[in-house]
């Protein structure tokens, strides 16, 4: 489908690294929608990643970045702008990264070089990112910027690790540049809060395939997919949600104001009884 | 503009009054998008309203109801299914009163009858028109029910009154039967948290001009408006956000996160120095 | 335990039914404190109750009320005032009834006029009981009223029923009512959202067995028992919660701000892999 | 007025820099409810203050430890067990310090240096010292852990600058990590989110008099004094809430749940009309 929706609009898309990311759907369906955009990566997560396909696809530039270096960020915001042909009306910080997590490090039992490292690709990226954009006055008015986030940054997820803190430190993040960036430049800043989705990322983490069954069964509507993530944000980058600002959206089924499903129920009271 | 997000949906609008209503302004662009539906008030609202000129702009019928009558809501949706021929896609409902804010009587201060009244009014009417579309089976799957709703459901507003435990009560309603139509029919249930919004209905409650400027100088983009209002609802009918149930979302510009912006707190200051 | 918390304190208790009920330790744990009470029940729960033995045992007058009569609740309030010798100092609102719970009505297939007198008995009895000590000016300066809450009024328990919405009602007048009484009287007012607690009343609803067991293995600490409750209500009513206003408190060994336990989470795989 | 509540609990409290902090309050206050503790605070903090009058007055030993570093942690823990004799049974963590704040750089303009070591003291300290206390099985059961924070990390107030995402990321240590020490080692972990106190270290934040004074009206109790923040801690460390955990508690008078009261709506309505 497609409606024009962000037709005449230029953004960038990070973290794309193959076709099960929400950002490569995500890419996807702003192509469709008619709007423009440079993909982003770690020069490190570009070598693994088949992100070639996806810029041929959509007609768009590849600029690597490290997110947590403000010179990468810099080339890239300046690049984007030049390559598009103006100022940006749509971002797209869809990054995330525990070594704690990648090496079985017990939240317990974290190295603190990795929980730092995990804070400065998983957050603090999103800050030095907004943070450029906004000393460049890179963004048009009425621009709309994204953030990816999971529910653990409100409740508990054993095997989320120092992912959960991450986000939550991201979500601040949002709320707090937010309010400078609406107030000053009349930018939007939101984060979504999506279900547990199967990407490449998120299958590195401990006992993931019953997770994504025990949250598609206690969501009303099932899990939603990242394809129906890059629809929603498609409608978060469009003008039809221009007031939209620090909100933290959840885009899960209806995961995050279930208490408990009748599913869940039933399966947890038979493995009870036998 | 149209981006045909609503083509081949069928709907229902309540509260409709007149062209300062949100309903009026989301009805405009409902058809704009491509929806058709049915418009309904209740008949003591109509005698006051100009709902005629809204049906004839978009061509649609009205059908009377009382929203607090199960048998005039049977007769909207039955009535609703034959006239637009087919299933029910998308609701929205924009109805609230509260007697004791009318009347002038304080929140501690409540005649309980009238209380009881503005209950069934603004929250119960809610439920009720869940309950038939659900026990009819009117509802396409993946259609979209939406109610407006206030942030007084959550923080103090000291003249929203009796209002405030009618939204939440309302948005309550919204999560509990999201559940079932979710699990059952595939239908999403939201609820939108507008900023304070001037129409005649607001109109009414106390010291509500300085309350709007207050908002508007609290949020980073302004007070959400009415128009603004009408595009975001637009966006929750689409299929853009399939996936999005039992979530009250806010549309208010970002006042919902704010503790305070620099402009309420030098107004504040600059008060308190003289 | 004793450690006088509550010496010379004056109160009243709603809803000591029989020993299982929270209200009924409340009231043992309130008369260790050295506080003095009058105890009230609705006339016909007395008769199924065996109050008088907690009556006896702590030293305490019984004064009949309907909760939802604002005549009964001013006799009572007079009664409890003359029985101890001053103004109150602190509340304990321990109230719910659904009678769509009882006689087995689906959420989505109310009655409504069972649904309004659930409303009336469990939430707007809050509203009439603090009425009527504001306008009688009979709560001392730092007094602290409790009402009893559950978490559906956030989250979806499908088998909650309407007791939700009433409890998100409820919740709601705790903090506009609560605010002028903070403001007028330097009263404050909270809800504890407790763990579900296998009571007498909690009994009745379908599956609860199972939930129960749910919640504790869902909750770090366990579920927290009726007789936790008591302690805690101890310490919101002591002088050592003076500013502690407007809030919903989550007392549940922490389900409230779990996404999903080990434990929980165990038990669903081993199912699913059968 | 001592009620004896901390009799024979052992514990360790963090940044009690001089007698306007509410560290201090609370090492008072636990004194008097006889508790014992060792007192700790960074080198350099300790040469700034005046501890030492608040050791010899509560009979307390201070063992100075640099909050980020373990191998400190690792000594004062060790170093309180000996000295207290016997496990430990609450923890004070207050604790926070930005140099974005200090230096004077906006929001906008972050030097990444000195937010990564603001958040490595702020958040990531408390982190350090649960892991080392989980790994050392230094908490008794029914133990609690308590950390200070601000309600920045839910709502924007822009003067907080980083040290707002530095207490979102607090306290989503505080759960993550109260899930495992509750569920191992029964222990219990919140943050208490306080009213703004006139401590020596929030007196660095800019415009922080005028704001005291908004908060103040805001709150239908008034602000929380570090007085009344001290009661509060002392029931939090006591036997009567141990089912309480993984909370965010809001100390502030009932500023959290306000939208606006009537006393800054007619501030603000007066300089409008000016």
């Amino acid at each position: 489908m497609s409606y024009n929706l962000l037709k005449g609009k230029r953004g960038i898309i990070f973290g794309a690294l193959d076709e099960n990311s929400i950002a490569w759907k995500t890419a996807e369906r702003v192509h469709e929608e008619g709007g423009t955009f440079v993909l982003t990566n770690a020069p490190i997560a570009m070598r693994m990643g088949s992100i070639n396909k996806l810029a041929e696809k959509t007609g768009s530039k590849i600029i690597p970045a490290d997110a947590t270096s403000v010179e990468d960020l810099e080339n890239l915001i300046a690049g984007a702008v030049e390559e598009l042909g103006g100022k940006i009306d749509f971002v797209l910080h869809s990054i995330g990264m525990s070594i704690n997590v990648r090496k079985g490090r017990h939240y317990t039992d974290q190295k603190y070089d990795w929980t730092q490292k995990g804070t400065d690709v998983s957050a603090m990226s999103f800050h030095k990112t907004m943070q450029v954009l906004y000393q460049k006055d890179a963004m048009n008015e009425w621009g709309s910027i994204v953030a990816l986030t999971y529910m653990a940054a409100q409740r508990v997820f054993p095997d989320y690790n120092d992912m959960a803190d991450n986000k939550a430190y991201l979500e601040s993040i949002a709320r707090s540049f937010g309010y400078f960036f609406g107030r000053d430049k009349k930018v939007r800043v939101n984060t979504i809060s999506q279900s547990p989705t199967p990407t490449t990322a998120g299958q590195g983490v401990k006992g993931f395939d019953g997770f994504i069954a025990y949250a598609d069964k206690m969501s009303p509507l099932g899990n939603a997919t990242a394809q129906d993530c890059a629809d929603y944000t498609v409608s978060l980058f469009s003008d039809l949600t221009k007031k939209v600002t620090l909100q933290n959206l959840f885009h899960d089924g209806g995961f995050s104001n279930m208490g408990v499903s009748d599913a869940v129920m039933e399966a947890f009271v038979e493995k009870e009884e036998q």
